[in-house]
């Protein structure tokens, strides 16, 4: 066993603090996710989830949620399924001993923890413990969990596929800083990549989880059949792009550096993730299906908060990559851009763009 | 239970980041009481605690430092620790399965965690996890822990004692900020929240580590019969004490910010300690002993340490109290300070002054 995460899996953390581009502050569509699906994963806990046989082999039910920024989504998703796991064990078993509950906080060691830890809710009924480490890796003692949660998290890979970054390969992704649009060798190894990650995530996970533990996963995701170019996310990758190759074309930065540069997250579809699961083996699926991460928004969105929210998550990346000097001057372009092509965002496709995912470790 | 640590318990950081005045690069006396103590631990474990008892019940052993700060000295406490756990285990135990460890690391939710976090050991073979709060409140499940360490942690008492504050109380201490050299009151009043303090830590514990489970406290102490003044803390306090009052002397800043200004940090006998926990009940006292912290300091120490480690420790509080403008004028006449009367320095008494203290939980 070893936990060092930190030589060979790389960390992008969403923006720290609690700023104007904190992620604290623009998570609002991660948030939105959370409302609808709270109320599933209630009613997973109630229906799959045997909470009497979990707490006659242990006195604590351990909750993790692997993902998880800087809050406050964090928190209410925890909340959530806490509630229902108490809920379920004062119908289920109401004459037994009352569990203790532990929540594990675990992102990237560079996540703000100390903004995790400082906005915990006080009046919490529950102890709380900060795990840092990628969960490409083992981060929990063996079948030390009960119920773990990860919700906008997956999407990352472990790393950048190395054949996008190489010049000899069909794969090399020159000019653009994402699989979307691109190339289909491009694309097929952004994938290759996803199914090996998530597979090291699920025979992880499958070590930490005792036997009926549950698995909530919630990831962004594209309908069978769409290109990634007409939904959301992938519409705001290519304009992200292109502002960044419109900088290097004005000399700003170099292009070099844009080649170089790719975004290292992955939307998988519904029958992807079903081949992988069942190809891990460890899990039964109790429930798969996507659904629509923005119906609960009754707001309509412009296109300033799309670029918001998409520089409270990648700033660090993209910082990283080229420095810190270019951000305003790139997401003041990506702005512009956003507005100018607003009708690619309001064409896309939103349906079906987020997968809700329950399993049970058998 | 709840662990609602925000509202009633004060905390009082270390000194964060790396910098000059950083905990991390001003811990040294820490650190030499470890380099002292890390064989007592080993002896301890091998002696007397009984891994196969521990490790027939858990497939994680679960050590915790409780007062971790920043490091290093808590990783390399905690590998001791683990070493040990590991020895005894292959020769008391060497047929049986290996069992996992995991490592709790806790301090005030202010505490620095994004430095601990990011200096975690990369090869590391244990599991680890920050955990936020104040050890005057549960932290961990019940019967969770198998050791617990903490070292020159709980000499910080969970507050000043109100009685120092109150005007109309005989403790009231004005013109001090400690209760070295101030009226008996004063002392019997910090005797006392120490005492109460150290009776909820030790319920706390009881709770969380199983039967058998060894808890190894190390803290400053005193000799019976000395005063506190003649102990190379005590002198300290009292310089930094006479230098603020100098302060208000000069107007620079209030004197009644002074008089409501105390140093919540205490140093027990032998006696008192042994007292406290025959009291609680719940722990056998293998081992009880005074130490000296400077033994195995071959290095003459000025002055200047003095006064670097002590700002290391205490900037984080003055400034709360009297804002972080006057920090470097008070340390710069702490330093002149202790340079005239360090004659008072090299005359007391470093024999005597750390407490090792070896629990098993009943």
């Amino acid at each position: 066993m070893s936990n060092n995460t930190g030589k060979v899996l790389e960390s992008y953390p969403m923006n720290g603090g609690d700023g104007a581009y904190s992620y604290t502050k623009n998570s609002y569509l991660q948030r939105a996710a959370t409302s609808i699906t709270d109320a599933k994963i209630h009613e997973a806990i109630t229906e799959k989830l045997d909470i009497g046989k979990l707490s006659s082999t242990s006195n604590t039910l351990r909750i993790a949620d692997l993902g998880c920024s800087v809050g406050p989504n964090t928190f209410i998703a925890m909340q959530n399924v806490l509630e229902a796991m108490q809920h379920k064990h004062r119908t289920q078993d109401p004459s037994s001993k009352f569990p203790e509950f532990q929540v594990l906080y675990n992102d990237h060691a560079s996540n703000d923890f100390n903004t995790l830890f400082a906005s915990l809710p006080s009046e919490r009924q529950y102890f709380a413990a900060g795990v840092p480490g990628s969960f490409y890796n083992r981060l929990f003692p063996k079948s030390s969990l009960h119920f773990v949660h990860s919700s906008y998290a997956l999407q990352w890979l472990a790393k950048v596929p190395e054949e996008v970054l190489d010049k000899n390969s069909p794969a090399w992704n020159k000019g653009r800083i994402h699989y979307t649009n691109a190339a289909e060798d491009v694309g097929n190894a952004y994938a290759a990549q996803f199914a090996k990650d998530m597979g090291i995530f699920l025979d992880a996970r499958a070590k930490e989880l005792v036997a009926g533990g549950m698995m909530v996963l919630i990831l962004p995701s594209i309908p069978d059949g769409i290109p990634n170019s007409r939904v959301p996310a992938g519409v705001m990758f290519d304009l992200l792009g292109s502002s960044l190759m419109d900088m290097a074309k004005e000399e700003i930065i170099s292009e070099s550096l844009v080649d170089s540069f790719n975004l290292p997250v992955y939307a998988a579809s519904l029958k992807e993730m079903k081949d992988i699961i069942e190809r891990n083996g460890c899990f039964s699926i109790e429930k798969i299906e996507t659904t629509n991460p923005l119906s609960k928004i009754d707001i309509q969105l412009g296109t300033r908060p799309c670029t918001m929210h998409l520089r409270a998550g990648m700033e660090g990346i993209i910082s990283k990559h080229f420095g810190n000097k270019i951000i305003d001057e790139l997401f003041d372009r990506l702005d512009r851009k956003a507005e100018e092509y607003s009708y690619l965002l309001n064409a896309s496709y939103t349906a079906g763009t987020q997968l809700f995912i329950v399993l049970t470790r058998k």
